[in-house]
C-alpha cells in the first residue's frame, strides 16, 4: 500500500444530512492517509439502478487499487449479504443487492467474501439501518490499508452476487429495441443499446415513429432540437440542444426506445 | 499538531453558488496541509435545528482534535457574538445561535472564547455578511494549525453559550409524547426521544391513535408500511420501507409524536 | 511544483450522475498528490453567466498557482476553442465561451493557448460530448504537474478569449440603472451594480418606484423585510432578512434594478 490510495465513494445518501460527512469521519479515524473522492452521493433514494449505472461509468476512470465503497441499500438489516469483491483492477465493498452488477458487467472478480468478520467492523453490534457507517466505510478503510481480503469475512463464489442484468436488448431485420436506463441532470436519455450495435449503420432513433437527427453532439442540430448519438459512456444516447429530452419527451426510466437501422 | 489535522465543515451553503469554495480556498491559503472533510453543507438554509442536528450526530465519528467549523448564520452582522470553543476531542468554531447545543449536550466544553482578535481573521475590516469566509474558516484554519484557543479571543463562560435545546418530551402512565426533531432526504421523521425511554418496554408509536409496527429496521415491514424503531442516532425514528414517512403522514418539523408504552 | 498544488473545479454536473467523480479519477490517475477542491457543480444547467460570476467570486480566494478547470459546456463538440489561460496567480483551463470573463475582468491574463495538443489529453481520440473528463481535467492535471502552458497547444492572444461582459451600467443625475447578474440559493438578488458606485452617497434601491431600506447586513430590518446593501463580492444586493428576496418580488435573472441616488 502507498500513500495515495484512494477510497471512491458513492451513495444515495444526499448532503443534505450528513450522513457522507459521517462516513468519512469513520474512514478518517481508521486511516487518517487515504485519499477519499465522491463520485457521486445524489443518487435518487433506493435508486439501485441509477447507483448501478454510475458506478459503472465511473470505474475505468480510477486508479488501479481503488476501493469503491458503494451505498444504496434498501435492504438494510435484512439478510442481504454485505460484500467485498476484488477485481484486477480494485475492489468494491457494499450491499449486494445489484449496486455492482455493471461493473460486474465489465470486468470479471477475482475472489469475493462476505462481510462476516466483525473486527473490522465499526462495532461489534452494527446500527440495523446504517450499515454504511458501521460495516462497509470502516471495512473499506481496512481494506485500503492493507487488510487482506480474505481476512474480512466468509469467501463467497463470485457467481452467486446479485447482478441486476439489463432487460434484453432486442434486434429484428430493421430495428433496435432497448429502454432508457437512465437520465442524467441535463435530462439526456441514455438507453440500454451499445453503440456497438449501430456503429457503421445508418442508424436513427424513432419517436412516434419519426426519425430524429443522429449527430457526433449536441451541437448539430438546432436548439430545443432533438438529437441522438454514442454516449461518452458509450450508450446510444438521446439529447436536446440547450434543453433536456425527458422534459421534451415527457419520458421516464424503463421507456422503450425503438433504432431504425437503414 | 500533525499533518492529518482534519478540519469538518458544516454550513447551509449549498453547492450552486461557490460559497463553500471560497471557504476552502481561504482554509488552504492559511495551510496547505489540513485535511478539509464536508459534513453538509445542504441545510436547509437558516435552519439553525437542522444543522444543530446533524453537527451532534456527526460528531462522535470524527477523529480526535478536528477543528468543526460550522456556518449556519441567519443573524451574521448583528450582535450575536462568534466562538470557539474547546472538547475533549475537538473545538467547534461558528456563531453562537444555538448551532453547537447539540454537540454541548453531548459533551461539556473545556473552555471558549468570544472572536475578538482580528489578527487571526482574514482581514481585519470582515464583510458584515460572510463572516464564514472572513472569520470562521480563517479562525479554524489556524487553531487547526496550531494556534491556541486563547489567542483567538475574549474568555467566555461556556455556561453563557446558547443551547437551543430540544423541547421537553413529557412522559405519563402510559406514553410518551414528543415531536419531531428533523426529517432527512428519505423523509425518515426523527423524533427527540431518545431509544432509552423506550428500550425494553413493548413500545409502539401511534397514528391518528392507531399503533404502527415496531421493529429493528425498514425491512421488518412491507413495502410502503409505517414502521418505528430505535435510529442509528439514538433517537425513535419513523420510516416507510421503501417510501418517504413525511409524504405518507403529511407532517413537518415540530409535529407532535406519541408513543403507547404497553 | 510544490506537493500542495491545487485544482479547483467548478462544473454544471451536478452531484446525482457521477460525471464529478469521473472527473477527480482523471486527475488522480494523472497526479495523485494534487489537491482538488470543489468551487461549486451545481451551478444551473448550461447556465455560463452563472458560472462565470462564481468563478470571478471564488477566484481571489485560493492560493497562488491553484489551477481552475472550470466546464460549463453547451458548445462541446462544436467549433467553439478548448483553452488555457495563464494569469500572475494561476491558470484557467476549459471552453472558451465566456466562462471566464469574469476572471478576466478581474487580471490581466499573461498568456493563453488553444488545446491543441493531444498529448495531454486523456485520450487521442476524445468524447465528442465528455472534454470536461476527456481533454479539461487531464490538461489540468499536467499543468498542475508542471507542464509548461506552450506544450499544451497553440499560442492565442488573450485579447481574442470571449469575454461575456455585463450589460452597462446606466448612471444618471439621480439615478444608477443596473440589472439582477446573479441569485443564489438565499435568494439574494446580486445586481450588476458595483458598491463604489454608490459608496457615500445617501443610495437607496427603488422597488416599484418605492425605496427599500438600506443597511450594512440583513439583520437591521425586521424579519421578512426587504434590505439592500453592498454585499461581500463588492456587488450591490438585495435580499430579505430570513427569507427570498427572489421570492418576494417575483424576480428573475437580469431584471432591471433601480438605485436612487440621494
Amino acid at each position: 500500500m502507498t500513500y495515495a490510495t484512494v477510497i471512491a465513494l458513492l451513495t444515495d445518501f444526499g448532503l443534505q444530512d450528513g450522513y457522507v460527512g459521517i462516513i468519512k469521519g469513520v474512514i478518517h479515524c481508521i486511516n487518517p492517509y487515504l485519499t477519499v473522492i465522491d463520485i457521486a452521493h445524489e443518487i435518487d433514494p433506493q435508486n439501485i439502478a441509477a447507483g448501478r449505472f454510475c458506478l459503472m461509468n465511473a470505474y475505468p476512470f480510477f486508479p488501479n487499487g481503488t476501493v469503491y465503497v458503494a451505498v444504496i441499500d434498501p435492504g438494510v438489516g435484512s439478510r442481504r449479504r454485505g460484500v467485498a469483491i476484488q477485481f484486477p483492477q480494485g475492489y468494491l465493498v457494499g450491499p449486494d443487492n445489484g449496486l455492482f452488477g455493471g461493473v460486474l458487467s465489465l470486468s470479471e472478480a477475482i475472489a469475493a467474501v462476505e462481510l462476516t468478520n466483525p473486527n473490522y467492523w465499526r462495532v461489534g453490534d452494527p446500527s440495523s439501518t446504517f450499515h454504511g457507517r458501521d460495516i462497509f466505510a470502516s471495512v473499506g478503510a481496512h481494506l485500503a490499508s492493507g487488510i487482506s481480503l480474505n481476512a474480512l469475512g466468509t469467501s463467497i463464489s463470485p457467481d452467486s452476487l446479485i447482478k441486476f442484468p439489463l432487460k434484453e436488448v432486442i434486434i429484428t431485420a430493421n430495428h433496435v429495441h432497448g429502454y432508457i436506463q437512465y437520465i442524467d441532470r441535463f435530462g439526456n436519455l441514455i438507453t440500454n443499446i451499445l453503440g456497438e450495435l449501430v456503429r457503421g449503420h445508418n442508424w436513427s432513433v424513432e419517436i412516434a415513429k419519426l426519425p430524429i437527427k443522429t449527430a457526433l453532439t449536441y451541437n448539430e442540430v438546432s436548439r430545443e432540437e432533438l438529437v441522438s448519438f454514442i454516449g461518452s459512456h458509450g450508450w446510444v444516447e438521446i439529447a436536446v440542444n440547450g434543453g433536456s429530452a425527458q422534459q421534451k419527451l415527457q419520458v421516464n426510466w424503463g421507456d422503450q426506445i425503438n433504432i431504425f437501422l437503414g
